[in-house]
């Protein structure tokens, strides 16, 4: 793989990702993307920065603030929203959570293929992971591959999108991350824009299970 | 159909193809979706806001300027591009002419989706002409199905997008305008941002070889 970007919110899976990347497989220059759209937890922003900046990789930030107008009365993930937070519990069963932001997926990666295709990159590398099809279902193995058929048809530079964890659980995204060093203490989950993480929103719920599943220590703090 | 949305660049393909969709076949709505992403050619944008005007809809503009910077170097039809703009002679027998803006439309198409699954609609149509296969994949019937088919994944609210031109050469187009009293006048396809259109562009080309085997009168200014 010569050249690649790596789609980086700055949470759990997208940072072990960028970790594994760098360290494993791209020779010539990762470039780690990162979205501004008015998310409740821009925490995960300083941390992506972070992150990258320990790895010394080149960080570019997009400013796609139009999806939060765009989406505000549906989701409750997007800043300002009318949607209340749910707990675990409320968020179970549904077919579609109401943090899920519609498209959103297929937006960001899409602006990713753009960046790749002008900076001549082959690869975009996304850390969807097997416990997100809870509700999302732009974090599928299917998802990837049908979205990858359709960038095949560019005749000129075919950018192709890969999910190496796509079929991990979150705990085996924590066990690689703590093989490879991730400073998780400086990675953030958390739906909520508190000073530490909520620990009952449905991703910190997800997340407290994958620590305690996989017997890694979690460095996080908690309210 | 209930509602759609239809993405509106001001030009000649997706004002006719407003003008189609209310005229005979949404009920509940339309809503018009244009995109500011300093295009060289601002004034499409005010042809836009005129026929959505003209036909009562709602019309939406979106800012994603963001796109300008990430294509700069490689399109000549962003703003400030350093790359020149090619005759229609020069772009010919290219595989993916300078006038390709990396992935805009799977994003631009996204985007509408996003729009689209958040206010209900079903519907995103799509102004793709049979003739932009000189040299944009992402204008073809192929690339349509494709992304149908990553969008049925959606299991709680799915978006098709509809190209119904996807056929129709421009000529075609030019003839079903006309015979729904497009007003050619202010619909405008010139990739330069002069005051009249250039005549020399490759859409300028294109757009008046249509007219020409159309036999339909046009009503735009050159230089």
């Amino acid at each position: 793989m010569s050249k690649g970007i790596v789609v980086l919110s700055g949470g759990l899976d997208s940072t072990t990702l960028l970790h594994y990347i760098v360290k494993e497989h791209v020779e010539d220059g990762v470039v780690a993307l990162s979205f501004n759209y008015g998310q409740r937890h821009s925490k995960e922003l300083e941390c992506a920065a972070y992150n990258a900046k320990l790895l010394k990789v080149e960080h570019k930030v997009i400013d796609i603030s139009f999806l939060s107008e765009v989406v505000k009365d549906v989701s409750a993930l997007a800043g300002h929203s009318s949607v209340e937070m749910p707990t675990i519990t409320q968020a179970k069963g549904d077919a579609q959570p109401v943090t899920y932001v519609p498209n959103r997926n297929m937006i960001l990666l899409n602006i990713a293929v753009a960046v790749a295709e002008s900076i001549g990159a082959e690869a975009v590398f996304y850390g969807a992971q097997a416990h997100d099809l809870y509700g999302y279902w732009d974090c599928t193995k299917g998802f990837v591959q049908r979205l990858n058929e359709v960038l095949q048809l560019n005749r000129k530079s075919p950018v192709r999108i890969y999910a190496p964890f796509v079929d991990y659980s979150k705990a085996a995204v924590v066990a690689l991350g703590a093989k490879l060093g991730v400073p998780f203490g400086r990675t953030w989950s958390c739906y909520k824009g508190g000073e530490k993480a909520c620990g009952t929103c449905p991703t910190c719920a997800e997340r407290l299970r994958a620590f305690a599943e996989s017997g890694v220590k979690e460095e996080l703090e908690y309210e």
